[in-house]
């Protein structure tokens, strides 16, 4: 779940107690967390943790971007890069954190040709073997849905079994201990038919938090996902936030010396 | 030298035998090729490998991002996070392919106090660490000076001891085997006082390529740097990178389905 949702599509989430990993080390999170393309974008997981922040003042959260726009289960096996390299990073983060959960988004890439035959088999044993590599065996997998937008135009037209891949996530979130299904429901693609763009990104990481937070599956929209979407846009920035930005905007060329010491007096 | 050229201030350089590395697996360079940070850039890196290119047809060549900005020497001590994680990140990529040289351009954060007195042991310590984990006895490293900007503005304006800095690095770089030193005179920063501008990053990234090329300290900007940087700009791309662009630009939503489907046919 890489992300592709458009920036400038949504308000940026800036908030000093959620960080990302970049080099085996923590930053305050900006979007795109992910960058494993330069189409990187919105993904889910600045709304989850904005919205874990409400609930536990005075905590920090980590993210550990890892995902791989475009791969495919096999791709995911527990012998190969992927796997070992997201493993790798996990143990630089829990050099000074502990891991809480995994929020995992894929499937459309085996949406077609049987594939959804051996997935269950699959998923099981690449969720087995992170939670016995990393020594954290009872942590909780958030697994969302794929979007019922799929198999009808441009990229998404190829995905025509991606309801067959939905079945098994569910089986199997159901089948297993601490495994939580998110549905996709109702969220809205990029004009590329496959990516979810940024707004239901938001919505997306609002239902993986509201899985994460009741220890449950999500099967319906929430009542009050955009409400809670409102509330990610519309928090105040604190004084280091605001000068977290402002640096930004100075780095980048887009305000000057004098503006920026402004915002440091 | 993850690099923070303004991206719109520089054509781009798209070349298909130019990879980097992104969660542990190699892919069409674009750049930013470091993504440490929102602001990431352009870099040297990208006319490095664009030139190599032409002096090596029919050859690919894979950049391995594992820049920090801002970080200081002390940094990338050899049980620090930062050296840990670069050289875990060399380990995926020589899975595959052979590991070449290193391009090492650091040291505005030690440019003050100093800090100059012991930066030859620490870069010292951290090359022949480097050497020996990978085992990679006898590498080329290309070692950057800092630019004769520094001292004056913004940013830049702390860096008053940056002569002291590239003092050093002359030093260690004439002193030892295969290091070679590149001059940073006449770049140029941006607003910041602090950052190589894009188009100096492109004319250094030249000079890096003609120290490894060569095998030799440059000490004074190349009489053809120029020229060279628009042999970067001005390439004819492939059809197979014109195919990448075009996926690109759908992706992001800027041009249409039937546009894209246009290039394919």
């Amino acid at each position: 779940m890489a992300g592709r949702g458009f920036t400038h599509e949504v308000p940026p989430i800036y908030n000093e107690r959620i960080k990302m990993l970049r080099n085996g080390r923590w930053q305050m999170m900006t979007e795109p967390i992910h960058f494993d393309r330069p189409i990187a974008g919105v993904g889910l997981a600045a709304s989850f943790a904005e919205t874990w922040c409400r609930d536990n003042e005075g905590e920090n959260i980590g993210l550990i971007p890892c995902a791989e726009g475009g791969s495919s289960i096999d791709d995911w096996s527990t012998d190969g890069i992927l796997f070992r390299h997201a493993i790798n990073e996990a143990k630089f983060a829990m050099e000074d954190s502990e891991l809480a959960g995994v929020l995992w988004h894929q499937g459309e890439s085996d949406s077609q040709d049987g594939k959804h035959k051996d997935y269950y088999e699959k998923i099981s044993r690449i969720f087995n073997e992170i939670r016995k590599t990393l020594s954290a065996s009872n942590i909780p997998f958030i697994i969302g849905g794929l979007g019922d937008y799929l198999g009808k135009v441009a990229f998404g037209a190829g995905c025509v079994e991606y309801q067959l891949i939905n079945e098994e996530l569910q089986k199997y979130a159901q089948n297993n201990e601490n495994r939580y299904y998110v549905t996709a429901k109702g969220l809205i693609p990029n004009p590329d038919g496959i990516h979810i763009d940024a707004i239901s990104q938001r919505i997306f990481g609002i239902r993986y938090y509201e899985a994460y937070l009741k220890k449950e599956h999500i099967y319906e929209p929430l009542a009050n996902e955009k409400e809670l979407v409102d509330k990610c846009h519309n928090r105040v920035n604190t004084s280091a936030e605001k000068k977290h930005i402002a640096l930004e905007k100075f780095t980048l060329g887009k305000i000057s010396f004098e503006e920026l010491m402004k915002t440091f007096s």
